[in-house]
């Protein structure tokens, strides 16, 4: 039996994505996000939901750029200190003691520790409520060496990426291989 | 060390969406996305991106309508299956045995048997490229009472929701709690 629980913004799993700017003095900033997920294959786009509260909004606009940087799980302490404080007052990297890189492809800085980059070239801006949503197309996926496969792609296992449960707020790691797409219910 | 492996649609984790839809005739169909997520708190509203040839995007366009179900891990070879064959050709409910429900507040059929719900009113449409992004507005969630906790939310421990991994087309599940947002990384 089904009950209703009204508008809320559930769905499992939902991301958390480190998203890297730089603002106006060409400083770094990085806030963590979980209102996103890829939303086109060609050309490859990613999507990301900002308020325009935060710092980073105002980067995105002027710069037209950002990173998605995806923390494996020794990192999530650190994305979840960027979702919590602003970089209009406070040096996250510097605090952090995590090292920006700047963009080989776009005008946003990624993080150099972090096992999985893109970096995205805005190309539609979404004025939806609250959040505004950045289209960003991916220019670049960089990988850590360290937590790619043999196939040349990162792999899931390696790189131990979290996912955020919204309305209870709880982080949870990545569980067992449940099997292959485009296989497992395929007719017979 | 960072390789660059160019312009890829990767990002952990993305979900396993089941999209429902009324075709002309009233069908219920039913269809499998991972190119989408929550992209706005207020209005709530959750973007799903669809290829113009699926049989899906014609009846959104019509209904202007969808729901988001959430198949558990016991359910994924019934969701991989909806995303193998179109609609156009099959009758993905009877050939699942699922059963299709008409919404209580939206145009467009969930699946009583899957245990969380979205029932969304199209509010934006944006064409991208290959994928076209329907945002809807979530007018009501519904989640099967044996997966709610005691704060009556859904307990996503119990939904068991599974996740998708691009390029290599896996599905993980979800693996241990990691920690609490905007807790975890709260300075001292």
């Amino acid at each position: 039996m089904k009950k209703s629980i009204g508008k809320k913004t559930i769905l499992y799993p939902t991301p958390v994505l480190v998203i890297g700017t730089y603002d106006s003095a060409r400083r770094a900033n990085v806030m963590t996000a979980s209102w996103g997920g890829i939303c086109c294959s060609n050309p490859p786009c990613v999507a990301v939901s900002l308020r325009k509260a935060t710092y980073s909004y105002g980067n995105i606009v002027e710069r037209q750029a950002f990173t998605v940087n995806i923390p494996s799980e020794a990192y999530l302490g650190k994305a979840d200190y960027f979702g919590i404080v602003s970089g209009r007052n406070e040096d996250k990297f510097a605090v952090s003691g995590l090292t920006p890189v700047k963009g080989d492809f776009v005008d946003a800085p990624y993080i150099k520790e972090f096992p999985l980059v893109l970096e995205c070239k805005v190309i539609h801006t979404i004025e939806i409520g609250l959040h505004t949503q950045f289209i960003g197309e991916i220019i670049d996926v960089k990988v850590e060496e360290s937590v790619m496969s043999e196939s040349g792609l990162p792999d899931i296992e390696m790189v131990k990426p979290a996912l955020f449960v919204p309305e209870s707020r709880d982080y949870y790691g990545i569980g067992k291989h449940l099997g292959k797409a485009f296989s497992l219910g395929k007719p017979v």
